[in-house]
């Protein structure tokens, strides 16, 4: 760290395209002693970047966490080494750390950007996320925190190419994010070769200008140019976003790369990197800060205060769909100031109306454009509220990268997936989530649960607001009785034993409609003398294993696993991962899962055809207990 | 079916409109008798179907696959009781299936449209997905087939607001796809509300038309105003995508519903039923046919000929990377003249480049737009092609809806997803496929390889050029040693055993990276006397189950587990559920998988790290052997 005095404030745009320059040879030493990242990429972005941090971003680097600092996400995160050059150009990394940590092992100079970094909001790499995530940051600063800060946001041209760059764009114009700055290092050239639209800033114009932003195209090396424009995006009195379009060159500064193909992603070696950085004009280490954050009087951000969340109540056998008490619930849970939610155009299906109604000022409407409606979540993750987003569960595979980055990100999110399996009938295979589970369940960190009745989904979906990562309800169509009376508990990581005696010859495993199946089923056995231990596993990940390792005891190790779901890595897989973790597995397993492609129908024409009723749970029962 | 004296021919606007009316009525009926289905959305596109179907859509309905028929695509899949109502109104279905199958068990009227009907491309259902197949089959069209078809998309407003339609109209202008003509039915209202844009027709016309569309406006209940818009469109003598705006109103025709909400998806009660029917004119059963195709000099539409496929040779010990192989073999199958690739934007990196050098003409650049990347793939299948795509693996969950839809689609396409896992290093999490098995194994269907060494990765692609279905192989970033000699088989399903004695006490199980690791802990097991049996898992969907109850027996059982993947879903569920399937399981397990969230560092440093390299294996081995 440089000391106090050493730090520059009040920088000039002669000591700006200094600063670039440093900002240049530092993206090219660090990558360089790394053997591998992507110095050209972050050369054509560094004037915009010296610009920014220097005379535009108001940012506390001393306390990060001020919730009124403006956020900078790096959209295309593959600048790491611009981006880490700009943390220790303004004195919170070391030279040291830059040379030395960058992509190493153990470091927190990830190869991409992550929240490992305090300056950090959230992880990106996979292409077309910072932005959307991004739209979540400023819709949570204008609407609930209500703070002055701006969102700041370096796009590369190659993502534009992705489709929820648009959506983010769409959503962006659609709330009048006036605080949304993204700029775009239009430097022509992607990883193989030329991009689709190259320098063809008109086009881009027009595309940005049609959905509803405020675009101002500059000369992406011209620090006066970019000063400009900075300016006026960052004026938030208007009511749209802003893209800045920067002409740039790739590998600006170093005659042998610049503007070249066959660079992308290639460190320079070392003879090479010598030579950029005696070009570039050598080393340099100023320390520089630009303004500090507005303090402003604002809605204070808030997590879970005292409010008191009157969870709904059932009667046992009622008949209540699971996803009418995610809603009632999430309605419930509205008490807390800090929860908020958003829906992709379904909220009367997956009941998220029932917040909508009670707390407009928290729902935020994402239309049907999944990977923003998950990108939403996690910019209000990032601002420290406690977001809850929904569609039909087969939608959600929309946004599986989005979901899976959002782990990286560390973000706090509550998913809510109805009309899951074939039990939705009629609508047929593409309305029907039968990957989900499998999906959600390989997620770093993630905790699923799939709630057969209204008291346990209510209690289920009260827990989520409480964990931390990625968190996913699953949720049923159609209503079925009441199981669990109000105030039963349902921690996470634990299931229910709803039959059993001393004399249990076989187990049922299920959930959601299933469930429902297997006691029917055990009536079933139960009139032909077979005793059948029932549990509900509305916790599939985490999983109970001591409760599933006393019944394999019980019954022999004889159980039948039934799940609306394909037979890949569900609730099945669950059952047998957890018990395989125990070391050892003595089972007879009968497996009933939906295994072909199921078409139209009734719930229950479905439910049979994939034998997953309560017959052939039963039959599949017997025929173990005679084993 | 309705007698041939029956049919109407050149139709004029005058029956055009009679048409549509019968299209309203039958949407009507069809969805009241299910008691479910979307008559509202189907009343509003009904004068545009008419006039299409009956004037402009060249389609010999009694030869579905005549492969210069027009394609007709329903983006707007829940639409569905419109187009079974063209279905009635050309013949090809009678009323009685109408009335009495739609949305049935077991009937093909499912409430989505999916290809078990003949005149169905694609599923449809998921929003969004329409448009970018027919992209897809556009490209075969005009790049491929060299066929004069068009390919007519009907989309919903709703679903604009998906990215992967703007991706769609992107690659259609920048493929210069001027065969392809996307009706949007602008009805202005979702399923919940109004839509974003309402009837803000000028606003879609800027954003259409700065992506490259020619943009053409309509009343859509105006049939001549249609009529001259499709003749426009129909040309395809430019270089520009159409796209059709056209002003409608959702449940136009009768008064109860016409533009009001709360009507989404909700069938008319019968008396209304009866009510509308009066109001539109009651029942007709006009059938009518328009135009036929154009049989035109052009490419035969190939399968599999006699092409002579001349796979690549490696040397065993050789370090050659299973992407590199991967590229190896798809040029090598590029002799087959139905083979097809396409690319997200880093053809370098999963070295489909290879391909792309030898038959530029048969390679599609998609950028980095994973989901029109897959959707291509959708759209070759099918015109009879045989599509490759590839990308990062972490990447293809960007596209997992797309994938999951593709399979509804009764699609065959071949994947590929490389920088599989930790074993990538510098890049970081963001970059590593860490979900792709559990993800691509839960696709009903599927099949999903992950080779070892070159050899088994070149004779895997090849397999994979054969398969039904969705096929995955997932490839490494680094070379590692050439396992098997060159005409080695390597059935899909099976598996090899490359260390087996008769005195083995435990089974190693890995693939990709981690077999290598496995073959390293067996060697040093065996210098402190263990007998360790060891199986390159390359298939792990389906998986051999004999081989693995065959190493259960011999090895009392125990069995090391070991994937770079998370624990969840992947090759440790795979030997799970397989051997739990076989109705008996009786294992003492570890299972090494990628637990913890992984950063940078070198591929060893990181499978170190996340306990799956060979020290790890050979310990976990040694605690087995000794239990």
């Amino acid at each position: 760290m440089a000391a106090p005095t050493a730090i520059k404030t009040d920088i000039d745009l002669k000591l700006a395209a200094e600063l670039a320059q440093q900002l240049r040879v530092d993206s090219v030493r660090s990558s360089t002693s790394a053997g591998s990242g992507h110095p050209t990429s972050s050369m054509s972005a560094a004037d915009l970047l010296a610009v920014l941090v220097s005379r535009h971003l108001r940012y506390d680097w001393d306390e990060p966490a001020n919730p009124d600092n403006d956020h900078l996400i790096f959209s295309k995160g593959h600048a790491s080494p611009l981006l880490y050059s700009v943390f220790k150009a303004v004195g919170v990394i070391s030279d040291e750390e830059l040379m030395t940590g960058y992509r190493r092992f153990g470091s927190r100079l990830e190869g991409h950007p992550t929240p490992v970094l305090p300056w950090v909001d959230v992880a990106t790499g996979s292409l077309g996320q910072g932005l959307p995530d991004a739209v979540g940051v400023a819709l949570a600063g204008k609407y609930v925190a209500e703070s002055p800060f701006r969102v700041w946001v370096l796009c590369g041209d190659s993502e534009t190419a992705e489709g929820s760059i648009w959506e983010a764009i769409d959503h962006a114009s659609h709330y009048k994010l006036s605080n949304l700055i993204a700029i775009v290092d239009v430097n022509r050239l992607g990883q193989r070769g030329p991009t689709e639209l190259s320098w063809d800033l008109e086009t881009y114009t027009r595309r940005f200008s049609a959905f509803g932003a405020q675009v101002l195209s500059v000369d992406g090396h011209d620090v006066g140019a970019i000063d400009r424009a900075m300016t006026r995006a960052a004026d938030v009195s208007g009511d749209q976003p802003s893209v800045i379009l920067a002409r740039t060159q790739k590998g600006r500064g170093f005659s042998e790369v610049e503007d070249k193909e066959g660079w992308h992603g290639q460190p320079l070696p070392p003879e090479m990197a010598e030579r950029a950085i005696i070009e570039l004009g050598g080393e340099r280490h100023l320390i520089v800060r630009g303004p500090k954050p507005v303090a402003a009087a604002r809605v204070p951000r808030t997590t879970a205060d005292g409010a008191q969340v009157k969870l709904p109540v059932y009667e046992v056998g009622d008949k209540v769909a699971t996803r009418k008490a995610y809603g009632d619930a999430l309605a419930a849970l509205g008490a807390r100031r800090d929860v908020v939610a958003m829906d992709g155009e379904v909220s009367n299906s997956t009941f998220a109306d029932e917040f909508a109604h009670r707390y407009p000022e928290r729902f935020f409407e994402m239309y049907i454009a999944e990977q923003q409606l998950i990108a939403a979540a996690v910019g209000f993750s990032v601002c420290g509220y406690r977001p809850f987003a929904s569609t039909f569960a087969a939608f959600l595979t929309r946004a599986y990268d989005f979901i899976r980055m959002a782990s990286i990100s560390q973000a706090s999110i509550c998913l809510s997936g109805s009309h899951a399996g074939v039990e939705i009938g009629a609508d047929g295979p593409s309305q029907m989530a039968l990957e989900d589970l499998a999906m959600l369940r390989a997620v770093q960190g993630s905790t699923v649960l799939y709630p057969s009745d209204a008291t346990s989904a209510a209690a289920l979906v009260a827990a989520m607001a409480g964990l931390d990562g990625i968190s996913y309800l699953r949720t049923t169509r159609g209503a079925y009785p009441v199981l669990y009376r109000s105030g039963e508990f349902f921690p996470v990581g634990g299931a229910k034993v709803l039959r059993s005696s001393d004399a249990d010859q076989v187990t049922l495993v299920g959930a959601g409609v299933t469930l429902h199946e297997c006691l029917a089923a055990a009536d079933q056995l139960a009139a032909v003398g077979i005793s059948a231990r029932v549990i509900d596993l509305y916790s599939v990940k985490p999983v109970d294993t001591a409760t599933l390792t006393a019944a394999a005891d019980a019954t022999g190790g004889r159980f039948v696993l039934v799940e609306d779901h394909h037979p890949e890595g569900g609730l099945g897989s669950a059952v047998l991962e957890a018990l395989a973790d125990t070391g050892r597995v003595d089972l007879r397993v009968a497996h009933l899962a939906v295994r072909e492609m199921p078409g139209s129908g009734t719930s229950q024409e479905l439910l049979d055809a994939a034998g997953i009723s309560a017959g052939h749970i039963a039959a599949a029962a017997s025929g173990l207990a005679g084993a």
